[in-house]
């Protein structure tokens, strides 16, 4: 059996698992608080961070090397068009999310009001949840931006760079910090993916000390 | 012609004039100081950063997803392999060093000594570049222990993995923040890189305030 070492929260985890339901492949989750550094975890991960996939008898890491390996291994549905252009866009919307969302809102909110009381690492800083939730803004208008021109994200085709920004967005939304009024086409998007049946899981989780709103799981949101 | 905006001692820009050079692309070379927020520049490049290329008609961004559209559309030489595990080891070696190499030495060094002067952002921290000088070593073991057993990064071919190691390595070298004495097959492997016609443009860098020492473009350092 696949087994994949996550965090429940993680967007990068989030993304490898969608592609995973996807292509319906199965995968047995263990729960991995890899900021606790256990020696067993840094022995299968060098880089010390999740996801961390057993895939049959090999070991891998790196989000986004692993997707981009499920879907050459195996490629129905494909994540990624077949055009050089389709895929650059693809892959440009994936470090998108990835690195800049990331940086500027997922950070900001779910690492200072979450992470902060489950690493034990202190209060929340102010100044960054501020920031985060201005940044929000920003990128759902540029969100909007795109699907006004196309049915998902990078083009006509759901691809990984849907599952890249749903996942950042799902864990956002797990602690309340979307605002779904801000753009209908947006939601919209979100309405779309969060009713595919590789979504199911993640509307399952639950993570001990924030129950999820009751909006979460709701696919009529 | 095609034009890269870029900065010379950004290892992201290095990783993709790397690429168009060895596919002997040529490129007209427009320094952009990004930091500076130039109205111009953020309507070319929505994130902010570069490097952005303008290709034919094209502006790309994203300097893995730049690399890996040229990789598609000028396949010779190639800088991905063939089969699917060869291609996952490529792009996580490549996340490793633009994400874990590059938060825990490269933003450390170059960011304190460089930058944070060319952009005029205060005196360096000497308690990061202290831990930068402290990660580099940990990670020539982990390169020395990759080439142990390959020709190359990756394997036994030339990849966009090399580049972007050889990326990163070559801005700290520019500061001198290299060790070569380390690890043998460390040396060895920069020394083969750094002959290839591609790395050419590199070496001839100068960064006003800045001189190169002069083993930075020596071949035989």
């Amino acid at each position: 059996m696949n087994r994949l070492y996550h965090y429940a929260l993680s967007p990068f985890c989030r993304k490898v698992r969608l592609t995973l339901a996807e292509k319906k492949l199965e995968v047995e989750l263990v729960e991995e608080r890899y900021w606790e550094k256990d020696p067993e975890f840094l022995r299968r991960s060098p880089a010390g961070k999740v996801p961390v996939l057993r895939y049959g008898s090999r070991i891998l890491s790196e989000s986004t090397a692993i997707c981009e390996y499920l879907d050459e291994t195996v490629p129905t549905p494909p994540l990624l068009p077949r055009g050089p252009e389709a895929r650059y866009e693809v892959r440009r919307l994936v470090t998108w999310f990835d690195d800049k969302f990331n940086e500027e809102v997922t950070t900001k909110l779910m690492g200072e009001r979450v992470y902060r009381k489950v690493m034990g690492t202190g209060y929340p800083d102010s100044s960054n949840v501020k920031a985060g939730a201005r940044a929000i803004k920003e990128h759902l208008s540029y969100m909007e931006s795109l699907l006004d021109q196309r049915r998902w994200l990078a083009g006509n085709d759901l691809t990984l760079a849907d599952f890249a920004a749903a996942a950042h967005l799902s864990v956002l939304d797990y602690i309340s910090d979307v605002d779904w009024n801000r753009s209908e086409v947006v939601k919209d998007w979100y309405a779309k993916i969060k009713s595919r049946p590789a979504f199911r899981s993640l509307l399952a989780d639950q993570i001990p000390g924030f129950p999820p709103p009751s909006h979460y799981a709701d696919l009529d949101f």
